[in-house]
């Protein structure tokens, strides 16, 4: 999913989207309850009317935002207190009003409130976190006024520590939620550490319902979890990285900043589809960073919007196909030979 | 024409402005030849293949830039001397090397150097301005490099001073140039000066050739203009309107980050057929703006394209039935109501 945080894909609309495949979108739950609010969102024909997007939705649940953005957050059992990043207004979420403000936004899938710890972090707050995370979903639960149109997801925590994870997965299983997804990685962790946090928790997972990673992450990292078994992802990198002339490409990234893309006709990528790639030389798209042009973040998120796309459309039919081990051996040995250095 | 600057049209991309009917571009040599350098354009395709627009363009001749964002510039007859807004490098414009530039870069029609006067200016120094302007374009005339696939265009000067314009179109006309264009206009005289300068000088320019006005206007300023005989004129305003949430209508202006669009599920424009009125509602498009995201530029930088590109369509069209007059008074009576004050 690419991430459309508040009501709108940096850069992209939704027209764009769909011509790269885009099956579903996040919208962020805190940032739209923050501005313009739920209600206005509602008068306005609730998340898909709002923002001309028909395909499914899903909206987090606020917990992250409020962990990673948000002022003089206080934390308790009831919920969290907090000042909104924008005005410095006094506000607080609950598990309840999570729930209630994804009720109102109407996307076809929510997520139940969780308290993210930040990495490092001791194992103490870490299990406190966890416990009250799943106290917290069974109140999401309890709360969802539209069981019938919306699917609410649990969120595994439990930072590094694989016991809590594990115990964490087992009893929001138990709780029986039609998906769950595993928070609080890709914080700082490294890649290493994430795989083995999904190593030890997938399998407490059922295969049978999606399993959707938050927040993750670069296309190495997909294939790496596709394998482990996730189903879903969201990520600002396509986008992030669009709007800095960063583009993902099958032979690795491309950074259109470079002087030796200056005189390319090329295009970006010769094996793409995409709108940037049909009409579009690579010193074009240089000329466009460098002129500042908003030309350039549209064509290059595009550009990596379609990637990432057609990457978990590769990864998708090589499962069906049974080759998913050669389908990544193949990308990552073209992938790991990037043409631009970092610097 | 729309006009893009540096290569592109800003916050939109060839096939939207084809979708909105636009039929040429307008590029800047005086941008192009600093950044990235007609060079590197050539090798690139070209500017048609450079920006990916297969449709005809129209380069100015720089200028109106060198005079008007150029640091310490000295003009004499020979040309101008000049510092780069971009990094300071000293620069030489003459008729001969922006005729070159635009040889180079490959325009279907290209504009002669001309020296345009700030307003207020003395009759002295505008006549002098005039002159030169006048030995200037004989000068590209004959610089020009591609006149069988690129055509020359002549400007005329002279300030607000009647009898000036007046002899440099006479004098212009003597020279036989495909079209000419009317400069240094829209440079704080007003309108009324403006269209007075106008029906002194267009009669001097031959109906059956392109009579091209520089760097006008808004939609009431083109249908006072068209019916003055003007045939194609390039302006910023769709665009840079766009950027900051003014939205041209049938009813007027729409400042689209006014309170009172909060909730608006209406279309910008009922009347209008473009994306934005098509997929978006004036409060999503309201929000797009207090949220500082891209889409917000494109959606009503689309819309005011589309918009512009309607109202020449329908003077063309009420021309060609004979009922330009009626046309205008039924378009002014509309836009006169504007839906939204000025605060």
């Amino acid at each position: 999913m690419p991430v459309g945080t508040q009501g709108a894909v940096k850069a992209l609309l939704p027209s764009q989207l769909e011509a790269a495949g885009v099956q579903m979108l996040l919208g962020n739950t805190y940032h739209l309850h923050l501005r313009p609010g739920e209600q206005v969102v509602a008068r306005l024909g609730g998340l898909h009317g709002f923002m001309g997007w028909s395909r499914p939705i899903l909206t987090d649940s606020g917990g992250f935002q409020v962990f990673s953005l948000a002022e003089l957050r206080r934390v308790t059992d009831n919920g969290v207190e907090f000042q909104s990043h924008i005005d410095g207004a006094r506000l607080t979420l609950t598990p309840e009003k999570a729930t209630e403000i994804q009720n109102v936004l109407g996307p076809d899938i929510m997520m139940a409130f969780d308290e993210c710890v930040p990495y490092p972090c001791e194992r103490d707050a870490a299990e406190v976190a966890m416990r009250r995370t799943i106290a917290w979903a069974g109140r999401c639960e309890k709360a969802h006024a539209r069981p019938r149109d919306q699917a609410l997801f649990a969120i595994v925590q439990g930072s590094v520590f694989n016991d809590l994870r594990v115990e964490c997965a087992q009893r929001l299983v138990d709780m029986d939620f039609p998906g769950y997804a595993v928070g609080g990685v890709s914080v700082g962790e490294g890649d290493e550490l994430m795989y083995r946090v999904l190593d030890a928790t997938l399998p407490h997972l059922p295969a049978a319902k999606p399993r959707y990673l938050m927040g993750v992450g670069t296309p190495r990292n997909l294939i790496e979890c596709i394998e482990r078994g996730v189903d879903l992802f969201d990520c600002v990198l396509p986008t992030r990285n669009g709007r800095s002339g960063h583009a993902f490409t099958a032979r690795g990234i491309v950074r259109l900043r470079n002087l030796r893309h200056r005189d390319d006709p090329r295009p970006l990528d010769p094996t793409c589809d995409c709108a940037a790639c049909r009409g579009f030389s690579r010193g074009y798209l240089r000329h466009l960073f460098h002129a500042r042009e908003i030309a350039a973040a549209v064509l290059v998120s595009l550009h990596n919007v379609a990637f990432y796309q057609r990457l978990v459309r590769g990864c998708r039919q090589a499962i069906v196909e049974g080759r998913l081990a050669a389908f990544k051996s193949a990308f990552l040995d073209a992938y790991s030979q990037p043409e631009d250095t970092e610097s």
